[in-house]
């Protein structure tokens, strides 16, 4: 593990989603640009003090000369977005698989050059786009995908969050810093950090592809230095339209995270905060409930689920579905197996690019007066 | 009462919504363009056979020249919207008060002409906009003004209805065929019909005005005469930024009309489904859970309820809010007194100005390939 | 109507109920026993000045001396309970049909004898028990008596309240006083008030009958003079459990009336706080969200909707239900018609016959140290 | 780990709540009564070939032999009921602490036998009621004990699961066949599996303890071996009331434990299936929603949580909390500390003991004619 010391958020709960399943075990670290930081994270997290290093290069070069059945078999880059792409790099350059932290790099340019690398490579790259890891989204796409909705037709996707209501970020508040800050988090805040979820979220669920967008970015905090707070009129490949908005200053919401997809025949709408549940709406029949754990269910919503119906599930199990797809991918290639699309359904470096591509676009929209943009790659 | 007859869904409305408080009583009627429809459906609603007229022209005649006792206080009109003008005017020209069901006319022209004959005439004209006669839409907007919220800074309103997701009106189905029809409608459908009540929802609740939006507009089902879908992203006139999504393609979605409202230190949410409940969120505090009927609410939401908390209230209440309001207006001035800010929470003129203003400016920012559109009066 | 003076929450209730349709009209009353307020209550609702009376006797008497074309057509009694049995049997003996607040009367014998004058008469007697009055009562009704759950196994209700968590009735609230007072209210307080309505409900969807009752019934605020708690363990004819669970000192609560039953294949659950939506939940299925107004509906749900789907009916509508079912039963009478099966579909004195006799079974049971008591009739 | 070998539900939870914080290691496993499924359970999960034991038995023997350093620290015994008491006290016995899944044993009996053990062995046996575990159970706790609500006055508890609907027992669900077999369920059925963790529910939060009994145990579905069903009153040891409903024939129902308590000031009410959401009810103010993960909450419910507000927090992390807990604990008393009240913040074998004593009260009131029964220990 690259970054996530003590009191790094995204780093623990990269730990405890890839510890859930008893497949996957840390063994080294890199865990902060400060070593004695570093240090005291590896002990706590029990590791062999030879395999606590002290910056990404020592830890990649040291573990790629351990023989094989020591040696890691990949890389969780869990860094802020500016140091995300020099090691991933590195680490498949030394032939190591990567999970990384949405976003994926800095820039467009830097996606598709890790696109590039993992082509070449032959290697996996698993971004963790979380919100597609959980079992009712599986079940919402593979719906959409039957055809029970009929041509997909409006897609309405939110994602409030209030946590940047104020300037956090000059209280001492270490994600809100680097999150805010241009050189560190890249050309957009909001639609960078949560925007490119819901973007995500609306295209794995949809099948589609967004075509076209009108963005209104916002810095609604005076003194902050990216938008926080974002609108986005979309069109999608297949004619269907759209609205995304992602905020960060709509104070008094947590996590909130809600997509509504209407098709000719019905609809679906599903919630972050309570994401067991999926209400599917018909055309002149009643509202039906999806539930988590239900045998009623898709094989791919069973597939990413744990435990019975009414025992709830929630965010940790959501990204460790994706963990636990990424590593069953990779046994499968170890044994030389090729992988089922069960175990192939986690985010990679295509959702990558296009989430760098998102954020881009939405960016050059915002600053322009023509209302209606296409969506470059 | 100006159309309503039998089966019209609206105009059964408002005779409920009138006579829930037994302040109001219906005493004549041109009730259909048909004689015949209006002569059965004057009967149902006892109406003397001498007040059951052919025409509003009729109506109007020979009210007025009924003695005071006797005559009517006010004329309802709940035409579709290209028959709202004319039977106003007239009514307005001879002195009748005046109730009409949104939008108020054809054209933003037509508005400001009825605006000028009640300016001239001191008379008084309701637009039913009957969302915001909700209990917990007047303490949201009492909330707003007393600064609980700090200052304004996002507006979220949606507005998703199904029942236009085929072409109903090739079905029989008479209220969707002239709100599809622009003779009869308008230059816009779903903003007209419905986009309307969300905008004025908007603007009620925060105390702003629209300032700006950048709209795109829909044709869904194929053949449409008028659009039946939308999305405008909104700027307001202190700078808050907004959404305002209306839809009628929304597959097995009722009315649910939702709003967000977002300031510095907390926001609201309100669903007209579940209409006696107000959602406050405050930052890092509990959000807090205000209902119809208690004794914390503000006096506006109190004045507007009839039933203690927990029986519940909902869209024909909500409705003779509008009416009661109108009445207790008339009577003050009938009275010679002058009327309580109270009584005079109603939609008014003004808002029939500001509604078919709305749909001029999205229909022509639709037309546009400039992303912002100013709001033109 | 006699009782329901300024100020008193029921009477108003009975009268918008009645107005909403325009099918009834208020032409007289006996509207306090202060003869002062039942005058300015009557001029308040616009009655003839010799039709406000000062008391239920001379009402009875000298409408009954009016001729037919003038006189009313029945009597609405919202006095408190022990004032109900009077008026309604010299009502009856005088030929007037009648509405009566529940519960019927101060005891099971008093029921009885309204239940043998009704039969004796042939009139009509109406017990506003309000929550069968709800579509989706109507609506669940409709599917256990077509065998959508098969055979009924379990019945939970629960009608919390908060009203009475302190001595209200000595803080000036007229209705706490003569609720608590037994000789105003009867042998049981919570049991009364809104026991009755939770029993009467249970068997109204189930179409079962109570056959054994273990009641627990506290007064849990000390000094109050009738129960303000209770909880009952059932059995119904059919061998089903269940219990019931009524309270007046579940502080916060407004009034949470929840019913959920089970059958072999599936169950339904309705909240009266959000009466729109009936939960229907199967075995292996997911779970379907029927609602207010669609055209999925039973006959007798949407004979019971006044306003299409999404716009919510609330209380005062599902009042108005027994008032119009009743007004179209007399009708019918009065034409010589037989009435339908769905204009009989109101509370009647059966239904205040098992009412009381709930309140002196749960009682009696109470009292006992012996678990089960047979419901007696 | 003692059971819990391929397919079995509650092995599996236990484990990946044993590893969700990385805290604790899984190091050899007797895990089957089939020693061959036993070997395959063990290889799944990378169990050392000589740590795969055939039975307990050998499990304990071997590895109390085993030095200190390597040995393990506690045992985690996942078997049906009946095979609860012999392996705890054999672990006891040589040393080791044990982890048990409710019930803790088949009689009241054995679990006083199993408290004198841990008394004479200074030892801590751990026993998961999940249900406490939860962060927002932790927090309503604390706000009883704070006396927010005051005195509290009533204690509605439910747990309404629908699996045993239909015989599922002999259509080779394994799990319904031990649970439904009084052998190897012990007394009772539905009030032993899910009726103990209710009534521990309700302990908890309150910090009451139950003192009368009135139940009604059910079979249901016919030709059951064990009750299915059941409805209990409660008094509690301060004079509040209560009434505890446990149903496995609630067909459509998942896993719905809701409790709902009652004070003098106010209330609170909690679904499982809804974990993050705390209702929090007052006389006369709004009531407010408290929230997994926000800053407000107390001490013992950010102890308790992983992640952020609005990350969903579900079931395995309530169960992770008790091994985290008791992890922490043994880590205390392993390094000679006294473990602060936060980690000692787990049910116990006391909470077993009451739990059996709550199946035998329940078992005999439900025998007994007389309405109230002493709740015995």
């Amino acid at each position: 593990m690259i970054g996530g010391g003590k009191d790094a958020f995204i780093g623990a709960v990269h730990r405890i989603a890839a510890n859930i399943d008893g497949q996957v075990e840390l063994c080294c670290g890199a865990l902060s640009i400060n070593p004695q930081i570093a240090k005291e994270s590896g002990d706590d997290l029990f590791l062999a003090p030879d395999r606590i290093y002290d910056n990404y290069e020592q830890l990649i070069s040291a573990e790629s000369q351990l023989p094989a059945e020591k040696r890691i078999d990949f890389v969780t880059i869990v860094t802020p977005n500016f140091a995300h792409f020099a090691p991933a790099m590195m680490a498949l350059d030394h032939g190591f698989n990567v999970v990384i932290e949405k976003p994926i790099a800095l820039s467009l340019e830097e996606a598709k050059e890790l696109q590039q690398k993992v082509a070449e490579t032959g290697l996996t790259l698993c971004l963790t786009h979380t919100y597609s890891g959980y079992p009712m989204v599986k079940q919402a796409k593979q719906m959409v995908k039957d055809g029970a909705f009929g041509k997909i037709r409006k897609i309405m996707v939110e994602y409030p969050q209030g946590w940047l209501s104020t300037l956090t970020e000059r209280e001492g508040n270490a994600g809100a810093a680097w999150r805010t800050d241009p050189k560190k988090s890249g050309k957009s805040g909001c639609m960078g950090d949560i925007g490119t979820h819901a973007a995500q979220l609306a295209e794995y669920i949809s099948g589609l592809k967004i075509s076209k967008v009108c963005a209104d970015l916002n810095i609604v905090v005076e003194g902050r230095g990216l938008d926080d707070d974002g609108n986005v009129l979309l069109k999608f490949d297949n004619g269907a339209n759209g609205v995304l908005i992602a905020t960060q200053i709509a104070a008094g919401e947590e996590n909130a995270l809600k997509i509504k997809i209407y098709g000719e025949k019905g609809g679906l709408e599903w919630h972050q905060m309570e994401p067991n549940t999926l209400l599917v709406k018909w055309l002149d029949q009643p509202a039906q409930v999806y539930r988590t754990g239900q045998p009623y269910l898709s094989e791919a919503a069973k597939h990413n689920t744990r435990v019975p119906g009414g025992h709830p599930e929630g965010y940790l199990e959501a990204f460790a579905n994706i963990y636990r797809n990424f590593a069953l991918t990779l046994r499968a290639k170890l044994n030389g197996e090729t992988p089922t699309e069960a175990m192939l359904d986690f985010p990679r470096v295509e959702d990558g690019v296009r989430g760098m591509a998102f954020i881009e676009n939405v960016v050059a929209s915002n600053a322009s007066d023509q209302k209606w943009f296409d969506f470059k790659l």
